[in-house]
């Protein structure tokens, strides 16, 4: 096959088939999988006595894509409803009679297609649990190294109290490793050959079927599993839901990441080298191009994960339209979370976190942030509902008077009286009430090594 | 540009690139509307006095999709967010440094990739109406000559009482007319030319940017909107929700094709032809592979459409993430969609009802599928409720002993002496309880043809 | 039938059933519409002659949800697959027999609830349009106000140069009408009678089938379809994704509210008021509660828009499974935009700009924001070209020193020599380029009027 | 509390909240899951030395759901965006002062509702993976008792080759088992605990927070993450994924039993009892009406799904309007699987196959099914290649002169010679030719029964 401009070379191609997952499930490696279903086939069936050994040699010898055009294969896929076919069609004519003969035996379309398409799975979640795992060894480091930098914590988008911005990266990391974990599991016991023929009982096989089966299963490393699958669409469908999930914490990164990058926080921005995410008209602007890359991937997955679920409903034997509609729609759940998992990675690899910035963000509140720690200081004298009904009107004084709690406080003669001035300074530091921060850090970072 | 492999050459190009749509959507179509942008900013600006009439003769002159790789355009898009950086220095580097200068100026990436999706949109939906009205009259014709054909009914799969086959034709009809009508009108008012420049003030432009976009719409014959609606999503949106709308009932068609496709109705198939539909090993299928397109296509729309919809929460002046996620989710809408009304054209073009078919199954309930008929003919001088009440004792007793209803009313001396055997025939006879099914017909006709 | 306890009054109920739209979708507004379907059907059969008119203003009178418990009416609903038959029954054990007998005569659960669904809708929408409008005066008050108060106009999240906040306010004016006027058509077109019998042909009313539904469509104020359209599932498609494209332009509106109330930008509150959207605990907390439920309702609804898209692969003459999945679906939709719509316009109209942040904020680049305006004022001296590569390199030393850009211009002598300090000072004023924003607020505001 | 109208008792409750989950994810449930929590951080700040005993067994005993009214708690809602403080505030008001001050200490209300949902999912688990449980049983039975049933195999809803009714029920068995299975694993490790307070650190508890976790996941039998999670929802994400599966393959079992159940197939039908499916003016009509209410449940789950997935995206330490969208949706996947799981097993419960229907419907072809099986006889004496090509021509001839496979295959005195009158009869069997489809089944009881 002659080099196929993939959809990485295309117009949009940088954006949404970005790292290694795209050559993993463009039309050149869904063809290399169904070669490789035909060549295990010949060999199961030669190892089940049903097929001369050299045939089955012969047709392994031309499982390789470079052998074919993908337009060749795809040509007539209309009137049969699939390419394989095509792909018999093809297969056998670089074939002598013999071999030609034992092509495709036994097996039907579905049973090519299926099988291709957990090879393509298992073959795309590799480079795409990588750059996750990258994507997650980034936020540990990020974790580690300002595992005590205070940044506002924010709800609602306001802030709320201080965290620190190791643990909001703990908290990414957390998210990732679940994701991997899911995908890493899912990986394992979800792709299973399919080999049922026309029906699913492997008639034409006689009672070879299931030796035929557990010979491929072998040679593909794929499980066998105890009934082909051809209508019964849980494995599919559980791939899909953790596609989904990974490409949803991706995406919930990415998200805090262009939240840290606006101008009005600056707590973070991209790396970045050769007028990355710059703009000659706009010298100020430092776009998180990857984070945006990476939502704008990951926000393209649900739609699918329902199409694959609602896909499920397939009639009798083999659906008429449900299971169709499967195919290109795994790939694209593969090359979007994969697109995801790369751009963030790229965006995490290069995070330029700003920890003055942090500091003076913390600070816009005047130290009203820090209301609920002097209240929770002022409690162990006063008892907790005296203070914080201290604190309230402390507060509203400050809000209202546009003056920092600071100097509120030191008008109070109670809370002077209880905390001192040192007292009321330490309580008005965010290091001071970041509660088990640090030790949350050291779990998310453990389990990560583990 | 090199001809590209396009999608529908692609291994699964002719089932989910089928038809003429799919070279509307694909990368060249993309950068030919993009550089038709270019091309008409540059008479804009000459026309407002912003530039010189020649630099823009000379820019629209390079405005050609064929002399770029989609490749160079698309490379560095990484960097940029998105390819339209990579499009003005291609296009730059083809123009006198004069010309260059003029290239892009005042707009924004966005006000490039909005009102190329909006052309793209434009022609894409020409060859997907004419599918769809070639749909449409295939049901006209059906419903015309089949009017008076008697099938069964069927309401929760099972026969409930009959319908004529002209009457489900009309039915389709009139769901393809309505889907066209609602897209023609979406097709009118939807797509508008988008110009904002950075932030939607066209500042760059100083007083001019109102007649450069005034131009500019003129000579895309795209409507100028009252606002840049970089953010404001409602155009996108309304667009998927018809395509959706349209998806949907191409695959109600497709589904009652498939219904009435099988083995144990057969009551329609799709024409054969050069082994269309069929299979080697089992030469009794006619498989209705055309709908069947139609239904896999039309499945992956709703979850494309909820990812449009999705993405209108865009944030300020553009969005990070959600607009990006529209691009290639609106080509996937359009292609879906006129994928499917290219299938199901063909499947309906091609269509073989079988009225012998249709009239025997008719016969399967041995005449408790008229039961509601007698009763109604015998209400008439019994009263609605005697006659219920012995439709309903004779129809058990008929089912009990899995006699023909016939036989039974003839016992019945109540209902022989009502309608005698002839009146009994009478209303056994689907044809006599057909209701309205012929004016409908009529009513559908008259508005497909007005 | 008692007060129920509604929707709106449960643990979640004043955040997704709010407003005006939750009466009326909830089940007496449902069993309401049903009800109003077997008056209009009973008056219909009366104007055909086929039932005596005192019978039908008989079931007329009955036709009232307070006469009936909600529960006893879906009592038995899945043994039937609807709660039609439970209606009729109600509604029957309520009549004389001679009533009774004509109650339901000639019609279809799914007409009646087909029917009930559009009626439904139509009344649905009326609260719904309410809150629109009123979300989008105050838009058009603050589009007003604020014409002329610059805002950092902001893309991917940064900074990129000068709007007003009164362009904003008229981008979601814009959006918002946009959305309403596309509601508007669909209510006038989309809600049609639905009258077929049981498999759409009317025949149990022989001849009179066209004038009972044209009574009916008369009565109930509906337009009178061509077709029945028990399969054909346009109607309910397009009025799903016009809600959609509504929710989603709220959730637009809403996701800027809560980005501009950022801590860090301030430049835009909801107005409190008895603790609304305080924290007793985190007293500078002015969370903007009701753009966060707008958001939370709007985003649920691009899932139910594809369920509905997905269930109009409806089998022949009814659907097992996908028609009555649009039930409650449908309902949803309408609750939950309605809901969104409610509480956007609080958030609007209690709406504080403040437009010191906002200037505050202009300054947060040091003058790089306005380095394209300084540009372009210099351009008209130097050339554009020289004056971008000037400014390019100022701004990039300003950047690098951190300095303002005022004080690193004021160090080149090109641009003194050009510009004069006055000029520097003019071209680095937010408001000296906000191109044509005033005139794109004009004409929102006349399209709002209009 | 009073025992509310429930969802169940509404008017589509029989066919949307069927079965036992209804409860378990009512107000009600949700608000018990809420005391539930509150009850176990009582003990756990007591536990912690945080507060006296007496208080937390003075606010546990007051955290059950009967002592409430769900209208209490949800007003207000709006006001503070969620009803925490409403549950809060309650609840003080029935505790004397010193116990009431313990309440809710140290909590954010996003702890409460995580929590509580994650509380409300466990327990909505059983009955859901009771009724899914009961229907694989029913299978088991089927595929047990109907092994050696031949039926008609169906690809693209055509006749294609015999299987067995029981390897049929064996494929939903597997799939339902696949189900629960991914279910079980789901319902062991996503539902955990979530306690961080206002951001995540547990700062108003000091150095006891991890503590106060601790004991609270051992009362309430969850388990204790690493971290807090409340803006990485792998948890909920994985859950609806799950669920979204579960679903799906009921989907397609409901979809097997309403195409068998078709009118002109009549395989099997649902068992009748108390006019369940029945109707008095279409006598002969049996509605499948579990199957299709299982199935309209099933179809509004994938855009659900989706709506958790595209949720994921969450801001900072709480999310603005994503987070909120979770809890009904959540509510609904429960309701609706559980649903569609308690429909699908009365379903199966009462499912009578008709074995002789099935017989008869695989000699509709006139033995053209069964060509495949005599070309695979015949190629042990001609070789494949001629075998296939006799039969070929052999079956063109039947299909042509529309005669039985039989008459024409006893004219070709090849096939005579080859296999005699007696070896064409077997090959033309239907239960020569069903491959390996009785060990598959004993694969899937073995599967379910281990």
């Amino acid at each position: 096959m002659r080099p196929s401009s993939s959809q990485s070379e295309g117009l949009f191609g940088e954006l949404f088939a970005r790292g290694a997952v795209a050559a993993q499930v463009d039309d050149r490696a869904w063809l290399q999988a169904m070669l490789d279903f035909e060549a295990a086939l010949a060999h199961g069936l030669a190892a089940a006595g049903l097929a001369p050994a050299d045939a089955a040699e012969a047709i392994a010898a031309r499982c390789d894509a470079d052998l074919y055009e993908v337009s060749e294969i795809g040509r007539g896929a209309a009137a049969k409803g699939t390419p394989v076919p095509g792909l018999v069609k093809a297969l056998s004519a670089r074939l002598p009679d013999d071999a030609a003969r034992q092509v495709h035996r036994g097996a039907t379309s579905q049973d090519v297609i299926d099988t291709a398409a957990m090879l393509v799975t298992r073959r795309a979640l590799v480079p795409l649990l990588d750059d996750l795992a990258a994507a997650a060894d980034a936020c540990a480091e990020l974790a580690a190294r300002y595992r005590d930098a205070p940044i506002a914590g924010r709800t609602l988008l306001q802030q709320a109290l201080p965290v620190t911005f190791g643990l909001k990266a703990a908290q990414w990391l957390s998210g990732l490793d679940e994701a991997r974990a899911a995908l890493e599991e899912v990986r394992a016991r979800v792709p299973a050959l399919q080999l049922g023929g026309a029906v699913g009982t492997l008639a034409s096989l006689g009672e070879h079927g299931l030796a035929v089966s557990a010979e491929m299963a072998r040679r593909l490393e794929l499980p066998e599993p105890a009934l082909p699958w051809h209508t019964v669409r849980v494995r599919p469908a559980l791939l899909a839901g953790v596609l989904g999930s990974a490409a949803g914490v991706i995406g919930k990164v990415a998200r805090d990441v262009t939240l840290l990058a606006q101008t009005e926080l600056g707590e973070a921005a991209e790396g970045g080298g050769e007028g990355r995410g710059g703009s000659s008209t706009l010298p100020h602007k430092r776009n998180p191009v990857a984070a945006v890359a990476a939502l704008a991937c990951a926000q393209r997955v649900p739609g699918l994960v329902a199409t694959m679920l609602a896909a499920m409903t397939q009639e009798h034997e083999r659906a008429a339209g449900a299971w169709q509609a499967e195919w290109e729609t795994l790939s694209e759940l593969l090359l979007l979370t994969g697109s995801a998992a790369a751009a963030l990675r790229e965006s995490l690899e290069s995070l330029e976190p700003d920890t003055a910035r942090m500091r003076e963000n913390l600070d816009l509140t005047g130290g009203l942030l820090m209301s609920e720690s002097v209240a929770t200081s002022l409690g162990e004298s006063l008892g907790r509902p005296a203070a914080n009904e201290l604190l309230g009107r402390a507060s509203g004084r400050a809000a209202e008077e546009q003056r920092p709690l600071r100097d509120v406080l030191l008008e109070e003669s109670e809370v002077v009286g209880a905390l001192g001035e040192n007292g009321i300074d330490a309580a008005l530091d965010p290091e001071s009430y970041l509660g088990v921060a640090g030790r949350l850090i050291d779990r998310a970072l453990e389990a990560h090594r583990g």
